[in-house]
């Protein structure tokens, strides 16, 4: 997707060979009309799917996934990332490691908004080890509903997660894929 | 904000005479349509003012700054409540008590996104004691921006917060306006 990618070169910041800083439009100040373009872009690329929900995770999915369900006119759940006081049962739970923050997440979701008659379209704004979106695959397979694909903004090709989640036969659409960020530089798959 | 209203009626959840739990439409499962309207309202309460920036605070004030910064065609930041691994400098702080969850949240605002030339619209989902819009007050004063107000989807006009912040000449627009939550009731203030 054009505009990501032009964003990406002129204001993401290439911190590490591994990281890319983007908190200039994505995941601490947000563009809004490039979120709506991706949501548009999102919605056309699944065009051929009836997706009855959009499930994200807390923060950075939020506005990427809100956008998307906005023009496909379905809710969307956000993972908790934390347990909510008012709303300790019912839940579906798993584990997510983050490799940048060195941590493992519970996630939760409440088992009110995602059945097994869903047809379920996982949104995340990156894409690297793939570990936030087992997370939320695992708890789409614990619903019982059907996970028709996940929509992810930055895919970090050099990394294993993209290659292992096609390898399954999942579908996964990456708006702009970085094959690397050696020397500083984005360098784009395509 | 009638919309607002009646969905709160409809699929809020009373828990005691505190608390209102909205996970079906605000804070875990996002209405997409509603918040679209959301913006739309503030954008429209806020019409005399000039606005450059929407703040709020991650994780359920991300859907409405988002849908009210895509009508003012203006960035929204969202304060982290986490210090970021890949941003730990150059941030302004603050501390935000949560009655709810009973725990302080540190609270960080990258510098590079509100400055003093910004003026500022700080939205978010609930006003209770008023302990996150204090937060996030603190950091627009840190930053020099001129806040022009603040936006709440849900007030509890019970509590006191936005009575605080009106008595100090803060301009509050609350789309609801919750009276009390008194046997097991919803009631309004209009």
């Amino acid at each position: 997707m054009q505009p990501l990618k032009e964003k990406i070169l002129s204001e993401g910041k290439v911190l590490s060979n591994e990281i890319i800083k983007v908190d200039a439009f994505i995941n601490h100040q947000i563009d809004p009309l490039l979120m709506k373009g991706i949501g548009s872009e999102f919605c056309r690329r699944f065009s051929d799917t009836e997706i009855t929900k959009v499930l994200t995770i807390e923060s950075s999915g939020i506005a990427p996934a809100l956008m998307t369900a906005l023009e496909l006119q379905v809710p969307v759940v956000f993972a908790r990332k934390k347990k909510s006081l008012t709303l300790r049962n019912h839940l579906y739970e798993s584990k997510v490691f983050s490799f940048t923050k060195k941590e493992v997440n519970h996630i939760t979701v409440s088992k009110d908004y995602i059945t097994k008659e869903d047809r379920v379209l996982v949104i995340d704004d990156f894409l690297a080890n793939g570990q936030a979106a087992d997370g939320l695959m695992d708890i789409v397979e614990q619903s019982g509903a059907h996970l028709v694909g996940i929509g992810i903004l930055i895919e970090k090709a050099f990394q294993e997660g993209g290659k292992l989640l096609r390898e399954k036969g999942i579908r996964v659409e990456s708006l702009a894929k970085i094959a690397s960020l050696e020397d500083g530089k984005v360098l784009f798959v395509d």
